[in-house]
């Protein structure tokens, strides 16, 4: 049976997790990273892996832009349980024939993203491998007694993310279609920035919260999932850049589409209750209810989601 | 420039290392884990990457073993630091076509191996590739105020090692010359144990520790290194199973050369202070001194060890 005929991903997830057994786990298999009571606090550990080809290509990432990616994407996922970042291991396999210099450039890119959230590197793996993989697991503190989990979500909740979407998905496209200039799209791609400044900001009230790495649509659903309820999302409050939806316009694709299922925006998408949300940063994009589904509204039309959402194995 | 030209891999781990900023960080790059002091103890953290095509092939591992082998692994790192394993995360890329029983059966060695030694799995990433590649890390508390770094050996210790070496080598060749039989051999390979139980044993006294992943002679070299000290190897001491013997044989291969330069046999290496030896487990096979060299002896005659053992570049 393959992936896809099981159900995808999410159902691959559900048969392969298993509850942990120790108590100080908190939050195992299922949310961005996973939480550890320690003894002054909740310990956050998170892993992501990128692989050549398929996550990036060298035919349009510098080195330096490959590091960059590997950890902001893990620095993503601590801000989205609302912590620090503190200590990262980095298991990398090489060519072969790798040159030094792809090895510094990569490098760097991890040390600058280290050196601006002050993350140690402290250890890690080096192995040779027929293509270039990355896996960064990155350790981190929460800042408080309640992290934010993605089941915490309430009917009457407003859906905000911390800014505007699609531009990585846009950013992506301009380089397979081989088109010049709109290079501050490009790095949408190429550099993501994780919004551990929104994360800081937000924490204390949010009842559920993730970060779009796989799209608008299906980072709600994640959450609706968990928090047995449903939700509406009014596209035509997702923020999108005027430049992204030039660059949609270039290579004929639409910018709404890729905000909403594209992914790789690195923003957070957080769910706030109504007496907060006067005061919450980042756009108003929906509301969490009492139904089982995700509506999308867009104009008069109404869209409901079928499937799971994006699927490594679609 | 090429990573062999710079002078191989531990060149370039000198090159991409820096010294941790917080102080609570005992131990980063560089050891076979690192360490991290915490309220009540220390913890460790731990990551090993494999690939398909140059860690393990579908032609001659189960999914099964594969989960296993990417475990054992890593347990056997937190075993050479002198601790216990707790908490695992997966990283996994897998063709897009994968079957589910594939998954089931690799899952299924993980949980063996988290089982046998109590390790919850709490994380992970499952994503595609062009091959399949499995990235474990794992953490684990160490027993005691002092683990077992590579840096505290001391001119006059005695070197041993936990169980018999070479057969993962051997296995591995027997594999790749397409011979019958020997299952026993094959399984060092195929499903190694990582050696916990020593470990426990001899924590409490062992000047320094590590585990058997490149070559005994590699391994004492690391030591050497870190400790500032120089070693002999009675090669004649090498404890090798006849099994192990009989295989190198049936692949016209050396037995000896396995166990010293083989790898992946994931037994312990140790260094004992002379008044410990008496009570130490396993096999005595050589001494530190106050040279700067790995001198290996067998016979009558001397090698003295150049370059830096297994290089994954080289």
């Amino acid at each position: 049976m393959k992936i896809r005929e099981l159900g995808g991903e999410f159902k691959l997830i559900e048969r392969i997790a298993r509850p942990a057994k120790d108590p100080r786990v908190i939050c195992g298999i299922g949310d961005d990273a996973a939480l550890i009571r320690v003894d002054r606090g909740v310990q956050i550990v998170t892993t992501d892996m990128l692989v050549e080809g398929d996550h990036f290509s060298r035919a349009y990432f510098t080195p330096r832009q490959i590091g960059i990616k590997a950890m902001e994407i893990n620095v993503s996922d601590i801000a989205a349980m609302g912590g620090t970042p503190t200590y990262a291991l980095i298991a990398i396999a090489l060519l072969r024939n790798t040159d030094v210099e792809f090895v510094d450039g990569l490098y760097e890119g991890i040390y600058a993203v280290a050196d601006r959230y002050g993350i140690d590197v402290i250890g890690g793996d080096t192995t040779h491998g027929a293509v270039v993989a990355i896996s960064v697991t990155l350790m981190g503190e929460a800042h408080q007694e309640h992290p934010c989990l993605r089941s915490g979500a309430r009917p009457g909740d407003h859906i905000f993310v911390s800014g505007e979407l699609g531009g990585s998905q846009a950013g992506l496209r301009l380089f397979l279609c081989g088109i010049d200039g709109f290079d501050d799209v490009k790095r949408k791609h190429t550099e993501p920035s994780a919004r551990l400044d929104i994360s800081r900001e937000v924490a204390g009230y949010v009842t559920a919260m993730e970060d779009v790495s796989d799209g608008l649509a299906s980072e709600v659903r994640n959450i609706c999932r968990a928090s047995g309820c449903g939700a509406v999302i009014n596209a035509d409050q997702v923020p999108i850049a005027p430049r992204v939806r030039e660059a949609a316009k270039a290579v004929s694709g639409d910018a709404l589409e890729y905000a909403l299922f594209g992914g790789e925006d690195f923003e957070l998408v957080y769910t706030v209750p109504p007496e907060f949300t006067g005061r919450a940063p980042g756009s108003c994009v929906g509301e969490v209810n009492d139904t089982k589904v995700i509506t999308i509204r867009q104009g008069g039309e109404e869209l409901t989601l079928e499937g799971s959402g994006y699927d490594h194995f679609a």
